[in-house]
Formats: C-alpha cells, structure tokens, sequence
C-alpha cells in the first residue's frame, strides 16, 4: 500500500469517527452526510456503517410496497404523521426507479413529503435506482442500518412492488404491508407480481373506488386459504388522501411487532435479513473484485468483444473471467 | 476428479451433444428439452448453450414491457399471428414472476397462448422468476440464445416492467416495446418506473378508453424533447383485444431494426447484450464459488448468526467469505 493511499485511509477513517459519533448523539446533519456516503459506497460510508452496526437491531423495519399508483406514498405519509403522535420517531428511505423522465414525478412526491421534514424527527431520503443490479438491495438494507443506530423507532421503506428487487427490499422488512387499489384490475396483477406472498398486512386504498368490497372479500378469501404457516394477514381498508383507516393501519403494524416477537418469529427474520445483506454485499465485492484487473487491462472488453462476435460463448467468457480474478 | 464425477461429466456431455444436434435440425421436443434444462441450470445445459452459441445472433430481439394490466399478452399474442403470417418463425419468452397465488392468472394467460401453440413455428416458454436475485436476467438471455440458436427468426421477451431485472431484461432486447394505458394514472408510474428511456417503440394499449389522445400527446411531447442520442421513438394506439393496431405495431418493429443495422447500432447492442449477459454470469459463478465452502462446512451460518446478532457488521462478513472464497 502506497503512503497516498495510506493517508487516503487514514482520512477515510477519521472521516467515519466522526460521522459515527454525530449519528449516535443524534445529528441530523452527520446522519444525512452518512446516508449519502453509504449511498454512494464510499470507504468512508462503509467504514461508518461497520462501526454503527453494533448499535443496530432496535427499529421496527416497515416496507410498504404495491404497484405504481397505488397510493404508496400517500399512505407513508399519513403513516409517518401518525406514528409521531404516539411518540415514535420516523425513517424513511423511498426507493425510486429513476429515469431521465422522472424529474415531475419525483418532485410531486418530494412535494408531499415536505410536510413531512419540518419535523425533526422525522428524517426522509429518496434513493433512486442506480449501479449494478442486485446493488438496490444491499444499499436499502445499508441505509437502513444506518437508521437503525441513529435511534429512528420505526423505518419504512417504501418501494414499488413489482420487480425483484423491489420484492426483496420488501420482503427484508419485519413487517411487510403491500398496497393494492380497486383500480385497473391491478388486484389479480398485483397478485401475479409475487408480492403477495411477502405481505404481513394487506391494505386495499381507495376503498371508496367501486369494487373495492369485492377486491377485500377476494384478498380474504386468498389470505384464509393460504395462510402457509404464517401468522394471519389482515386486510385493511383506507382512503389515505383522506387519511381513513390509517389509525387502523398503524395499529395493525404495531400488533404485527408484537405477534412476531411473542411468537419467536423476529428472531428467524434477522438471521434472513442478515443472511440476505450478506449475501448481497459478497455478491457486490466478488464482482468489483474480478472485474478490477480485467477492466483495467482491456481483456474484459476483449471477451465481451468476443462474446459478441460469437467467437467465445458467455459461459467460457464468463469462467475465464472468474478464473483470471482468483490469481 | 473422481471417476463417479468423470461419468456424470461424460454423460451430461453426450446429451448436450444429442440436444444441440436436435436444436440445429429444428426438433421441437429437443429444443423444449434443452430449454428446460438452461432453465434449470444443469451441467448438460450449460455445455448445450455454450456449444449452440456460435449459432447465435441471426433473431430479432423484442422486449415487450409495462405495467401489470397493460394488455402485454394480448399484443404478444397478436404480434406472433401477425409474424407468422409475414412468414417469421417465433420464439416467445414469458417471464412471470412467482406467487403460490399466481395460479390463475398464469393459467389464464396459458389458455390465452393456447391458440398460438397449435402453429409448429411459434415456441413458447413461460419463466417463473426464481432462485437468487440477478440470476433471471441470465436465464432469460440464456434462453433466447438457444431459440436464436433454433432458428427463430423473432424472439419475443414479455415481462412486467417495474423492476431493475425487468427492465435489464427489457433492455437488452434490440427492440424495446413499452406498453402504456390511459387507466390509473400509469402513465406517469410508469415513467416513475425507469422504463421509459428504454423504450423504442410506446404503445398506448386499450386506446379506446377515456385519456387515451391525451396520453398519446404526452409521450409524443416527452419523447421529443427528450431523444437524447437515439433513434426516434415511435408512439403507436392499439387495442389489443381487438386486434387494432397490431399490424403498425409489426411494422415498426420491423422497420426499428432496419433503421438499426443502417445506423449501426446493432454492433454496439449486441456488445451490451454481450456484456450483460456475461456479467450476469460472472455474478452467478462468483456467489456459488464463494458460498461453496463456507455453506458445506457452516461458517456461512455461523457467520449469518454474528451479523444477526450485531458481533460482526455485515461489510466484514462479507469480506470474510469473499477471502475464504479465494483461498
């Protein structure tokens, strides 16, 4: 290791230190910059969240998932208000797809989290998608981390249900509430998406649609026949923009706490979620780790050259690669 | 090596040789064999792909993505009849995403494809998402190379457009069909959903439903004044049920790749389809080599049980096993 890099360390570390104290003294300021160093995987970020990680494991994780326009964030926010009133302090971490034609939408929905951030303990950040696949999840799970040691009671994280991803951000959550509307025959879609199987409370919104009665007798029936081994899944009605049956929600969220640690089950899901942040950390480094060298040498874009060319096929291409990271 | 290892080697071997002779000389029962058992990720299977690459790189590759309700399969369907009777063969590749409630819908949309499997040119497999995260974007990939492989001369990649996979599987087609309608709002979710910049062709679906020229007028007005660098995207109304549309929608996808191979394009798709595919491997190979071990002897457990109970912090962890991987 050269002196540069050394010093780079070294600054890197004191750099840590001191987000980590301002984290843990409650720092909205050192929580924000440490956020965006872990989202942006820094070594300054990792070190800090190697550091927080002991004071982790306190807060109830929330996802609330469900496809897009289902009233998500409306819901987050309602929940988030009336969390606060029973004392609770608030995380939330928003993922959002990006895309260069997002800009409106996001500032719609950063709009109605305004709200929201007059509030000191309530602390929001939007992450969008980005970098390689299967990084979402492990950059969710770290920033979440990070929420937990800061002393946040309650974190949600708010994703749209649909991809895989999104599927396992949700499914890290203690406990997880997917979103369905009456809307666009979105209930048998929603159904298709594989999110249904993570949920541990059902929420149907915009339960003054039509079609809202028939779609909650549906989602019990479904839930009453193939309750496999889980607890029972409430369905909920709400109209979030008029914030109807919220208050419900809220207590269905903190009942569902209560059932899972009575019965053994949070226990189980920490060693599942740790397995999974595990797992897509290794994931991460093990590419970063192979490509390195390749990258730099140019034989990375002479295979893929290969490979398109026919002349190599993905399987060698990809074995070679993996061969020439052991050494 | 052991002996035992030598003849499962030589066997998988002999049947890969047997599948790819039969693939080539457009067995359907072989091509279904050797699709299963990519799926599957099987020794034989891999040794089938890697030796029917070389045959590889002749098909037209279309994605066709969006919301759940859009009305993917319907155009799926109509696509394929209007193919065929151009004289196309088709390869058809549904990737749904798994739910123990997904029972019906999946049936439905099955007895919906029904009437296409009757025709000998058109192959259809439906893909379950399934197994760890990224490894549906290499399956997918996987699989059409061996339709490619086949003969067929358009392969059609259907999947639900939200998530991170499905978009990369989205993307890496030559052409990308993204599929919009004017109900619930999606227009806007579905930007939200990072699909867009991906798209090549937009189609409004259920374009005689209420919204539908507002819609039209807005993806027309977003596309652009946001080109950025490619080809002009097209926004094509449809009704798919009926089958409206469906013959423009063949048109352009037909006309996109001859604009494609004119402007040269094709070649850097296919080194990006190359690289992800290659990637998407390397990630696969790496994750079961270094879990190998550590899985066998229980230090992956023992591991998962530190992190969850905060004595070790998950960057480390994962460190951990990525150096035990490599010694």
């Amino acid at each position: 290791m050269s002196l540069a890099t050394n010093d780079a360390s070294a600054r890197a570390e004191a750099l840590a230190e001191a987000l980590v104290e301002g984290v843990l003294s409650g720092d909205r300021r050192a929580l924000a910059r440490t956020v965006t160093l872990v989202e942006n995987a820094t070594e300054s970020g990792r070190e800090a969240l190697a550091k927080l990680y002991g004071h982790t494991g306190k807060a109830h994780i929330v996802g609330i998932t469900g496809s897009g326009g289902a009233g998500k964030s409306t819901i987050t926010n309602g929940l988030a208000l009336e969390l606060r009133k029973r004392g609770r302090t608030i995380g939330i971490v928003a993922v959002d797809p990006s895309s260069p034609f997002t800009h409106g939408a996001i500032l719609g929905d950063r709009i109605r989290m305004q709200e929201l951030t007059k509030d000191p303990d309530i602390f929001i950040r939007s992450m969008a998608t980005r970098g390689e696949l299967g990084g979402l999840a492990a950059m969710t799970s770290d920033v979440v981390a990070v929420l937990d040691a800061a002393g946040k009671d309650v974190i949600i994280v708010e994703t749209v249900g649909a991809g895989q991803d999104e599927v396992e951000i949700a499914s890290a959550a203690e406990t997880t509430v997917v979103v369905l509307t009456p809307a666009s025959g979105d209930d048998i879609q929603a159904m298709k998406a594989g999110i249904m199987e993570v949920a541990d409370i059902l929420v149907v919104n915009k339960a003054d649609l039509p079609g809202a009665d028939s779609l909650i007798g549906l989602l019990v029936a479904a839930t009453t026949s193939a309750s496999h081994g889980r607890l029972e899944t409430p369905v909920l009605a709400t109209v979030a923009t008029k914030r109807e049956g919220i208050v419900e929600l809220a207590d269905a969220i903190e009942e569902h706490r209560k059932r899972l640690v009575r019965s053994g089950r949070q226990d189980q899901l920490r060693l599942d979620r740790a397995r999974r942040h595990v797992l897509a950390l290794l994931r991460q480094q093990l590419l970063d780790a192979a490509l390195r060298g390749p990258a730099e040498d140019g034989s990375l874009d002479e295979t893929v050259r290969a490979v398109a060319e026919r002349r190599l096929d993905p399987y060698t291409a990809a074995i070679r690669l993996s061969h020439s990271a052991g050494s």
